[in-house]
Formats: C-alpha cells, structure tokens, sequence
C-alpha cells in the first residue's frame, strides 16, 4: 500500500513553503564570566590548545589535566548506559577498572567522537592514553590517564596530530587558576554557545577549606554532513582527599541528580561521560563513607549542588532554548518515583511546546504526569500541580488534589514569560523528592536538528 | 541563584524575532474516498451530528452506534494506561465487565474530553450511557453501551445538550452504508484534517464472508485558551461472530500492534479508547480460540492488519506532519525487544527532526537503537541499519554489522525526499520482529502545540 499512497500523497504536495516568525534565542555568553584564581583546586595543571582536530586554527580542540600531588589521586567516572559506547568510553572503563580508582590524567578532545570506530577506534583512544600517561612522567606500567572524545561520529581520528599536540604543544601551556581552567573549558566545546566552568570553595565539617572546579559541555550537532551527535562531557577537579570507592559513590549520587536530571531533547548519546578527581593536595583527612559518614554527606551534597550547577548550564545553553524550566516531583514514595515523573515532564514535546509558547497548559503536564508507571500507582485526587515564579512572587496553583483550579489567566500568562520558571508536582504520596531541569522546544531546535537543505 | 540569572538574562535577551521558512505540511484529503456500501457490517445503525458540544453548526460532535442484531453481540475494549483516566474511561471500563463483553452500543462526543471533571464527569458519562441504552429498546437493566469522549479537558460537558442529541436528534438519522459510517466518522474529529474511515470484507477458512469497519481519531485538540489535549480514539465493527474473550485477545494483540505501534509526540493521553463489536450478523460459527484456533489466528491477523490501516491514519494526519516513516526492526530475541527499539527511535527528537531535514543521518538512528536495556543487551557488531525506498527500488544499507557503510549521499537523499519511507534496523540477535510507524518533527508542530501568543 505504501507505494501507492506515496505516489497519491505527491501529486497533493504542494512544493510551497510557509513562513513561521520565531521568538529569537537569547544569547547566553554572560554565564561564562572570570573566576577568582584561590577558587581553583591546589596540584592540578592543564591546558587547553587547538591541535588541528577541527578545522578553525582559533578553535581549542584538545584539552589535557594532570593531577602533580605526590599523595595518591582517587578518580571516579559515570559513563553513558548506550549500547554502542564510543572508543574512549570503553579503554576509560578499563583504565579506571585496572587502576582501581586511581588514575591521575585526563585527555579529552572535541571535534571528533571516536564513535563507530572498530578496532582503529579502540588503538587510536589507547595512544591518547599513553601520550598524557608520558606526561605525568611516572615509570610505572599502568595507564593513568582517562580519556573522552566528542564530535562526528562514523570517523577516525586524526591521531598523529593528536599524539604530537599532547606530547610538544600541551605541555608548553599547561598552567593553574582561571587562564588554564578557560583554556581547558573552550577546549570541551562543539556547538556550545559559551565555554562551560565553575569554581568554588568548601569546607567539610568546618576543619579545613577545599576547592571545586568543573567544566562541561553539551548538545550539539557539528558537521553538517556528517551524523551530528549531542554528547555530554564533564570533569571536576578537588583537592579534597577522598577514597575511590567514595569518591564513586559521592559522584553516582551526584551524577543522578545533575547530569541525569537534565533533558534537552531526551536521547542518550554513545559518549556521554563524568569523571571526578580527588587529589588531597589541600591536605586534611581523607574523607571516606564507612570511617566518617558525616565529612562524606557533607561531601557528597556540596558535590550534588555543584554537579547541579555544571549540569544546569547545558541545559541553558540548550539547543534553541528560549526558557531554563525546573521540574519539581514533590509527595512520592521513593526518589525513583519522583525521578521518573520528573523526566517524563521534562521529555515532554507537548510539555515542551507548550513553554515555548508561554501557554499556562497543566492538561499537558498532568497527562505526562500519569503516563508512565510507578511502584505506587497514582491517585487523582491527590495530585496537585502548580506553576512557581522565579521572581520570588506568589506560586500559582493550577490543580489542586485533582480538583482544576479557578486558574488567574493573567497571572499565568506573567509566570510562564519569565525565562526562568518552575513546575511543581505533588503526588500527595508520600516525602521523597527529585528535581529535573528542561528547556523548551523552540523552531530554532528545529532548524539546528533539522537542518533542512532545501 | 535563579532570580538572579534570569534578571541577567533578561538583560540579554532581544525581543527581536527570527524568520524560519518551512515545507508546508501536504494536504491529506485524499486519504478519505467513498467506500461501497456492501464492505460495511451487517445489523449495525449509527449516525454522526451536531448537538451542540462544538459551536460551528456545520461540526459533527456526537456519535451513535447500535447493533442491531437478535445474536448476542461481543465487545472488547482497550484502554488508556494514563492515571488520570477520564470519566468516559472509568464508566466504559466498568460497563465492559458488568456486562461481560456483551455492550451493543457505543456513543461519542468530540469538543469535550470529559476529563478532570470529577464527580459530575462520571455522572455525565453515565448519563450519556443510560440515554443511548434507551435506543437500544431493551427493558433490561444492564448498561449495554460504551462512551467515548474527546476535547477539551477540565471542562465540564453540555449534557443536556448531549442527551437531548442522543434522544431526539441521533435516531432520526440513523443508518447504514458509507453515508452513515462517514457521518458517524466525522462526528470523531477534532484537530483531524480528515475523516478516518476505512472498511472491507474478509473470509475466516474460506467459509463465510464477513465485514469489517473502523474509524478513528487523532492528534490534538485545540481551544487556544484551554488545555489542548491529544486523543486517540476508535472504533472497529464487524458482522462476524466471535467469542468476548477472543474478541479481547483479538483486540489486545491487535492494538499492541497498531495504535500502540505509533507516535506522533510519544504523548499518552488521559482518555485513548479503542473498542470493537462483533454481533454475528452475518452467521457463521463462532469465532473462538480454544474451539478453533486456526480461525481465531485468521480473525486476529486480519483484524491486526485492519487496526494498523487505521492507526497509520492517524500518523499520516500527525500534527505538522510532512513524513510517513515506518519503522522496522528485527533480529530481536524478542517481540517486545524489537518493539521497545523501534518505539525508542519513533520518538527520538533528533531523529524526527533529521527525517524532517530529510538528512539521511543513521548516526541518531544508532544513538536511539542502543539507548534502551532491553533483555538481551545488544552486540555492537551485529547491528545493522538501513534504509528502504517505498518505491520498490534497492535499499541503502547504512552501517552493516556495526561498520558504517561508504554512503551514496545522493541516494541516500532520493530516498529520505520520499513522503514515505522505512528506517530498517537489524539487531542482529534472533528471530523476532515489529514495525513502528511515526512522522517527522516539523516547525509547524512547534507552531501547533506551541501557539505563540506574541
């Protein structure tokens, strides 16, 4: 029937073409802002470099860190859950399995993915691998250096010049402080619209104070021709001292609920990957879960806070997004629960659509809301929804125990126009929480991913 | 912290606006043609009109239909997984086991989705369910009929304007044939560019002929102000006679294979019904699968290949739609493998986006294909995925057992120019199959669903 039908359908195409007048996508270069160097953590050095992976001689597309603290360094990494994981994603497993936690470099490079790559794919990571161990100048035998890539799929690498970048160019920059973290964060870029870094200060049980730093990068499509590919990076560096198998546990937690908790356009890419190093170079007690629970909660939140705030601006920087949306699942029975209602909100295109267009729209949110299942299952009556405004005015509420609310129209309408908003859904089940944060779904994504050559 | 970046955003922000020029979605009229009299099921009435639910005079809101029959008449029904079930859901779900798969009757009303309404949603649902008993002349006490509803949600219905229609205005036109059928049809829609009615005439074993006829809806309801809201609903009637359970099982592995088989938003709506009749009115044995399976599997292919004509209705009418793409994937070790698969990459923005780019982009089709667990974790190396041109010309295979293929772009570009076209992806793994159907991602859903109010 199909070819019938198609044939049929043709001769009603029209080869006219419509006109849609969009709302633009605000420039969001204003995140990226200097950072105070005392902000950045003690023993690591890096650097950021163009090495001739992307064509642009401007265009930093090799970034390398090394850890130079004496004391052992814990590293930690979540990977991307996809079947057809990338080159670097699988020799990063193994480097980190073999190490046991204690790898102490980092090599990343953008512009090309090493994704459905073979065995050429597997060699190529492999020799990033020993070119950044040779940097870190130990004898030893084992592979200490992590490595992810990100960019075109289905290519090789151009390994020579990456081989030759990481052993003469990067060494000449490497550096501390803001310089070297911004060098280090352009080099993480593809199609982001600024380079993605934060830094902070903390302290654990009041003993002693610790550095954070982290940068990332997300979404993206890249060469016109060629199978683009959104891939999320990120790397966090402290010189808190933490066990491997804490630091581990600390990132899962965190990694859940930040760079799970995110939604741009809810595909899951072959090179997704977090990696955290804990060097102890601002000294102090090694934090680890069994021996001292508290120092390691206390860890572990101000690492989910900060993992949050990385993870956060990629969905800022979302492909053509207008609004930053927080989903909030409050009243379900375990985080699970809350977890999945709050990512099926956030994946939403009729949720999404909706933002876009600044429509007050709770059908669509309710419905998203019980479309999948749960270790409860719902109950209508309970389930309350409200919009929250971010300017620190009245929430509105929009259903309440089931029962649609005598909804203000005005009033929605001026919530929905802010660039930043919340939705909050209670299931009205039990206490547990969890938090996503999504963007809208503009003509722009459209244009970006669509890329209609006419 | 988000106060604070919006106020900074807001500074950024441009109130300009961009231009995007788009395809125009093709007009799909054609879909609906005259259908000969003599396909429809014998002893059903029915009619489509105007009562009042929708305010153009000229829109059909309200549905009827009755079997006619002396012989017992079976239904089955699936339903919507959604918690928030509307009142239609709930009053039908239980009008099916009260009666034991014996209802007779069926009624509709478009304009108003009688969800969120509480108890006067229930109550009008009954009512509507008692007033189209009435029709049917019984003196029993059963309810024999199943409603249906669609439209706005949050809204309560008119239902004195309903049950006068059913009462009054339903049984003067009454009738049979295509001009029946086609106003019964009519009376479905919503934001549907056309009617969605479809019959034919089938054998069971080469003893008896008998009809079969359905009509459904979908896609997207729209009052600018209220909460629009994407209903799936149908209804399928047939002059065979089959058991009530065969007819359940019938319908289920028939809708799993249809309706449940498309996406146009991956949305699940609060009130997606399917129902089908069998009232024996052309005699013949019983239709059941513990008598004579080898019949039942006829019916139940039969009626799966039926149900899938309808359900690809809805998908070519999908919102925005430019693109009829069909799914495949096979080598799976199991049904609901394959299915979950090819599910995954009907929904994926990216690749709707890329289809609606037609951007041959197998890289996305990879990235959805291995972002799923499924029960067998998939190889790599043993995935295959091509493209198959709906003009009977060669397929294009993309990457063959994990290794990309050398691409002809310009083939690859005739083939994803075509309206109609199929993504096949071969897991690699065993002997299972299942098809998926789904449309591209288009500005004009962005411009549909968004409704941007400048």
């Amino acid at each position: 029937m199909a070819p019938r039908l198609a044939s049929v359908w043709k001769r009603f195409s029209s080869t006219a073409t419509s006109t849609f007048t969009a709302k633009s996508v605000p420039s969001k270069i204003h995140l990226h802002q200097p950072i105070p160097d005392e902000c950045f953590p003690k023993g690591y050095t890096l650097t950021g470099i163009h090495c001739g992976v992307k064509k642009d001689p401007n265009a930093f597309d090799l970034a390398v860190l090394l850890s130079t603290t004496p004391t052992p360094t814990s590293t930690a990494a979540c990977f991307t859950r996809n079947a057809f994981k990338a080159a670097p994603v699988t020799v990063s497993q193994e480097v980190l399995t073999r190490s046991a936690g204690r790898a102490r470099a980092l090599v990343v490079n953008s512009g090309c993915a090493n994704a459905v790559t073979g065995k050429q794919g597997i060699e190529d990571a492999w020799a990033m691998v020993r070119a950044t161990d040779a940097l870190l100048g130990t004898s030893s035998n084992t592979n200490e250096t992590l490595v992810m890539s990100t960019g075109v799929i289905g290519q090789h690498l151009p390994i020579a010049k990456i081989v030759a970048g990481i052993q003469n160019k990067s060494s000449e920059s490497l550096g501390a402080g803001f310089a070297a973290w911004d060098r280090f964060a352009r080099a993480f870029m593809t199609t982001d619209t600024f380079p993605k870094l934060r830094a902070r200060t903390f302290t654990v049980g009041g003993e002693n104070t610790y550095r954070l730093a982290g940068v990332d990068k997300g979404a993206g499509m890249i060469h016109p021709n060629m199978a683009p590919h959104a891939t999320l990076l990120g790397c966090i560096a402290t010189d808190a001292a933490v066990s491997p198998r804490s630091l581990q546990s600390a990132l899962t937690y965190a990694v859940d609920r930040s760079f799970n908790s995110i939604s741009v356009d809810g595909d899951m890419s072959t090179n997704d990957t977090i990696v955290i190093m804990a060097n102890g170079a601002a000294e102090g007690t090694e934090i680890d879960e069994e021996r001292d629970r508290a120092s390691y909660e206390a860890f572990r939140d101000e690492l989910t806070d900060f993992a949050q705030n990385l993870a956060q601006l990629v969905v800022r920087d979302g492909e053509g997004a207008t609004k930053f949306v927080t989903v909030s699942v409050d009243g379900a029975i375990s985080y699970e629960d809350a977890h999945k209602v709050a990512s099926r909100i956030s994946t939403s295109a009729l949720v999404k659509t909706a933002l876009y267009g600044e429509d007050a729209n709770w059908g669509r949110i309710l419905a998203a809301t019980g479309s999948i299942p749960l270790s409860t299952p719902l109950d209508p009556t309970r389930v309350s929804v409200s919009f929250i405004p971010t300017d620190g005015s009245k929430p509105l509420p929009l259903l309440v125990n089931g029962e649609p609310e005598k909804v203000d129209e005005v009033r929605a309408k001026e919530i929905v126009s802010l660039e930043d908003l919340e939705i909050r859904v209670d299931l009205g089940l039990g206490k547990e929480s969890a938090k996503y944060w999504t963007c809208d779904f503009s003509y722009e994504y459209v244009r970006i991913n669509g890329d209609y050559r006419s």
